[in-house]
């Protein structure tokens, strides 16, 4: 159908310009959208680039990937290895950040072609005479464009093939040097080029490794009742820091909107003393370019900021591109929202739900053009302000081009940027957000409870082209969620899923203190907290140290110490003979680190069996002693069935390291 | 990073045109090849076209496919339906041959997603009078780009909306006609058109559904020795046509080359009256235009088609391109040969095996423009003789660029044109010359025995992407072919196998009269048939009558009678307590026509057990009634377990028709 339209009695200048070349590439990977968003990998990762070539008969190929990054002036060839039916692959590694372009060529490499049946007919026995001389004329054709260097030294060759002596010329024809000197020389004139140059994004490891912690600011005050301030939360920054965290998230910290602003758990009338939810953002003291004024000034958050960095924790803003009724864009901008026929503007709902105290923001604006310049703006302003990244409050009800829009356009100038999207919807919809440019994503982890669901959700995270788009940062609570087998599971619970998403995923997060002070009540009729810090101050002995906080510090510190878990894609199933008991393997090749985990899912009573991992894919050989790193014990292991017994009272888990 | 290039300071005009269009349309089907290649369907066939359609936020959308007969002028719309999870799809009748063109689009459907915001408003008891007012200001938007008539109505109904009379104003938003009207004056200024043109070729009935036979029409003399005709052959068409094969498919029957012909067995020379083998193409005679002088005359061969035709039959055209040695392109043409150092032209060859009768041509060759030309004028000459459908000899031996043109190139003057690929090959190969344009494929039934290969293969090729380009043809033998089962199975293998290739695919064929004669002596050394007619001239008796072929016999006339059997794509598995016992159903939802199938696979044995089918996937009740087509016996079944035994000296197989 391709050439339908430009066949005419003579073939057309199209054809004529592909007629010789036979090879096909086709079904080429990684590609998302057919090329239109970059696959997604971070420094130092080998990325795979595989394609399915082959040709029409039995002639041998050759196949490259051709790989430059956008700053690079010159294309560098990967030469792909045939893997066995007609699949060609390639792992090029990301040396830095920014875009890689790769693109790919392969032609009949006519020289092995006759090499190898030269061999064949030599083993037959069959007179190679004639077939020496095939093999001269094909070396000499080669000396038309060699350099003068290599034009003699294969002029040399020819003679030999072309000599009476057939065992020396059967020597010179099988020898490394002459292929080795073909293939500089190689006839690319009939190579097939892959029609596209496609895109691989190379992001800085943060991307791939995060350890996220979030706190409320407004509840880091020393004093019960106060409101907490930048200053406080900087006070709290070697506590974040000493538990191994990376990432320190806060909740929106613009002003608070006063009209139809919430009660405590989410009352329609908030009391005068109620400092409303962060997430309704504006007020008379400004929008999404200013602070909350309880909070402090923008130099106490630049202060905080800094002081954060020298303690190698980097700040997340939430941004939530929606608006309190007194947000001055409704004053200064009316045509970005919809209006109603009363002359109110229309709040967000989910009917018959009400939303009064959010106004949506109408991305079919008229004055779209502005709206998105202004949205960006507002990541601008807080990029400046030593922001390097941003979780996305439901990016999901934004439109998706703004986004592509607005992340590449950020992403242009500022590489080290990343996204968290908090979208926690249709898979669908999840997806086309990590495809238009966010780093990270909130997943379904939060609800995989099973061993049967946790394998099946990571095998299709990781083994499937997910991978190169879809980054899952594992979360086992947020202030919006409260799963409810943390309401029951308690302590047990809360041990076994924050360790669970930090060996599971090399992104991870929890929303603290409540999750290591194992507070776990829930609303009475949502799976949420009651009295919810999203609608109170709270205040927390910041102090207080639990056995929850303890593990999780010693998972950052596993973590740290083991590149295996510094990676999503390594995860490998194991099997068990018992459903509660989880088991999975992680191999890092390069430092020849491997991790092997068993838990048990069942927070209430021991649970043993036997557990098995597949030795190969882990890089392990058929006797191994690993060591727990929470127990500090050590085992003889063995290729098969082992044996595993696990009182989540004690400990829900192992993290085997592999010593030897 | 469609967009990073187009971002200035101010957008660009291309994120201008689209900036207010929120819907994303993705992962379209069926789709070859990103478009490149058609998607295959046959005429009265209706082709499901899916997306991925969704949006940000909670708004209802609309999506359609339109689509258009390439002779046809206007654009048809086909409303697509929403699975759920985001996937969208419709069915399309194809009405007549030829290309159709799709598209898609979509668009959030303000209007309903307001609709049933109102109805949930109302049930929740909250004050909808507002509502109606936003109601009202959608309709009097609509009334801008409507037609006068509309446009009064559209007027009429606002008002009721915004009367004081709720009530009234209600059954007015929910009513159909309200709702139609919006619809036919949809604001689709905003609505995603998806980016590509898609095709879907419609090809005539017999691409999907047909019955071959091939015979040598050199074995087809009365008299022992004599050399057949195609006199000869056209007296055998009553034959082919009793036995209710629809394609005749004939060996080359151009001149066969006398230089290195080989004889009988292979043997590298032939006797003085060894007749060559019909593939060594090209003599003093002529090549592939001409008539081997032995066969009779141009006319003969036009009488046969005439009289093939009249009975129902195709004839079926053997292209091979290759040349004896002495075929004339090799003088006229040596351009389009590989020539060695020693003045002689280069034979094919799989070191260490050398095919000296055959010459292959070199698709490399300078000179390929007028090569492809004169290849294709061989097939529009046989075109102009009244050939319709060619098989073409081991297509994955001449370059897919060269298939690719010339398919395509006849096909848009003689669409009615088929081609059956012979390619048993790796799956690539014969993938790509589907996608390039062959109507049929060969397949890898001929090895496939047990229930398990036997399933795995019709649900890859009928329950993936693959249905819409490859088409199966199932062969039990060929003149290359014959399989061990055959050998060892003797008469109760002929039977099994040609009722499983006439029943799990609607297109099929075999090579008689040694398929119904149930001869099978091997080769000594390869699964190929001993004293192979390939190279020498057979005398059969064309009268016998065997079980095998009053067998073959009602197989076609079950074919013809059951709609369920004309397609390949509808194939169910079922299920067996015995793997011994293949089962299968086919439902044509059109005609109502279920057909249920148990076949015994063990050649030797009676096998017996439970078996059962998915009865809602094959249009059954809980309980049916079902004929044997073969024995003619009725039975009572129902969902779940049956009882089967199966005597294969009775007959391996049951074709059951659900007779209520």
């Amino acid at each position: 159908m391709t050439l339908i339209n430009t066949v005419s009695q003579k073939l057309s200048s199209m054809v004529k310009k592909s007629g010789k070349a036979r090879v096909i590439i086709s079904n080429v990977s990684p590609q998302i959208e057919e090329g239109t968003f970059p696959a997604k990998s971070v420094i130092d990762e080998s990325v795979i680039i595989a394609a399915d070539i082959f040709s029409d008969g039995h002639d041998v190929l050759y196949a490259e990937v051709l790989i430059k990054h956008d700053k690079d002036r010159r294309w560098q060839a990967a030469r792909m290895e045939h893997l066995g039916n007609d699949k060609w692959e390639v792992a090029v590694p990301m040396e830095k950040t920014g875009f890689y372009k790769f693109k790919l060529q392969a032609w009949i490499d006519h020289f092995t072609t006759w090499q190898l049946g030269l061999q064949k007919k030599h083993a037959a026995g069959q007179d190679i005479a004639l077939e020496l001389k095939i093999g001269a004329e094909l070396v000499e054709k080669a000396m038309g464009k060699a350099a003068s260097k290599d034009k003699a030294q294969l002029k040399k060759l020819a003679a030999v093939l072309k000599s009476e002596d057939v065992n020396n010329a059967l020597e010179i024809a099988m020898s490394h040097e002459l292929a080795s000197l073909m293939h500089n020389n190689a006839d690319t004139s009939n190579a097939t080029l892959y029609p596209k140059v496609l895109t691989i994004e190379a992001e800085r490891k943060k991307a791939g490794f995060s350890s996220w912690y979030e706190f409320f600011p407004r509840s880091a005050a020393v004093t019960p009742g106060k409101h907490g301030t930048f200053k406080d939360a900087e006070k709290l920054l070697p506590r974040v820091a000493e538990m191994g965290f990376d990432v320190l998230y806060f909740p929106p910290i613009h002003p608070i909107g006063e009209s139809k602003r919430k009660g405590r758990n989410n009352a329609l009338e908030a009391g005068p003393d109620d400092p409303g939810s962060p997430w309704a953002i504006g007020s008379k003291h400004g929008g999404h370019k200013a602070i909350h004024p309880e909070l402090g000034s923008l130099k106490d958050f630049k202060s905080l900021v800094k002081a954060a960095d020298s303690q190698g924790i980097e700040i997340a803003l939430d941004i939530a591109y929606q608006c309190a009724p007194d947000h001055p864009y409704v004053k200064e901008h009316p045509q970005w929202f919809k209006w109603r026929p009363d002359g109110s503007v229309q709040y967000a709902e989910n009917p018959p739900k009400k939303y009064e105290d959010i106004l949506p923001i109408n991305f079919e604006s008229e004055d779209w053009e502005n709206l998105w310049e202004e949205l960006k703006s507002v990541l601008d302003y807080w990029i400046a302000q030593g922001v390097s990244i941003f979780r996305i409050d439901n990016p999901h009800t934004k439109a998706f081009p703004f986004w592509e829009w607005a992340i590449a356009s950020i992403r242009e100038k500022h590489p080290e940027i990343l996204f968290l999207a908090e979208a926690f919807t249709r898979p669908r919809l999840m997806e086309r957000l990590a495809k238009v440019g966010f780093n990270q994503s909130y997943t379904y982890f939060t609800w995989r409870n099973t061993s049967e669901e946790l394998i099946e959700y990571m095998e299709e995270l990781t083994q499937t082209d997910s991978r190169y788009i879809f980054r899952p940062n594992f979360w086992p609570n947020t202030p919006d969620i409260l799963p409810p087998h943390l309401t029951y599971g308690g302590e047990n619970a809360h041990i076994l899923r924050v360790l669970l998403a930090g060996t599971l995923s090399s992104n991870y997060g929890i929303y603290g203190p409540v999750y290591e002070f194992g507070i776990n009540t829930p609303h009475p009729s949502k799976e949420e907290y009651i009295d919810n810090e999203k609608y109170e101050l709270k205040h927390w002995d910041w102090g207080k140290e639990t056995r929850i906080k303890e593990i999780i510090t010693m998972l950052n510190k596993i973590r740290k110490d083991n590149p295996a878990l510094q990676t999503t894609w390594n995860f490998v199933r194991g099997y068990s003979s018992n459903e509660n008991l989880l088991c999975f393997g992680k191999y890092d090749k390069a430092s020849g680190n491997t991790i092997i985990v068993a838990a048990n899912l069942d927070p209430y009573h021991t649970q043993q069996g036997m557990v098995s991992f597949p030795v190969e894919k882990l890089g392990l050989s058929s006797n191994f002693t690993i060591k727990d790193l929470l127990s500090g014990d050590t085992y003889e292991w063995h290729a098969g069935d082992n044996y595993v017994a696990l009182n989540p009272y004690d400990m829900p888990m192992h993290i085997f390291e592999v010593i030897k």
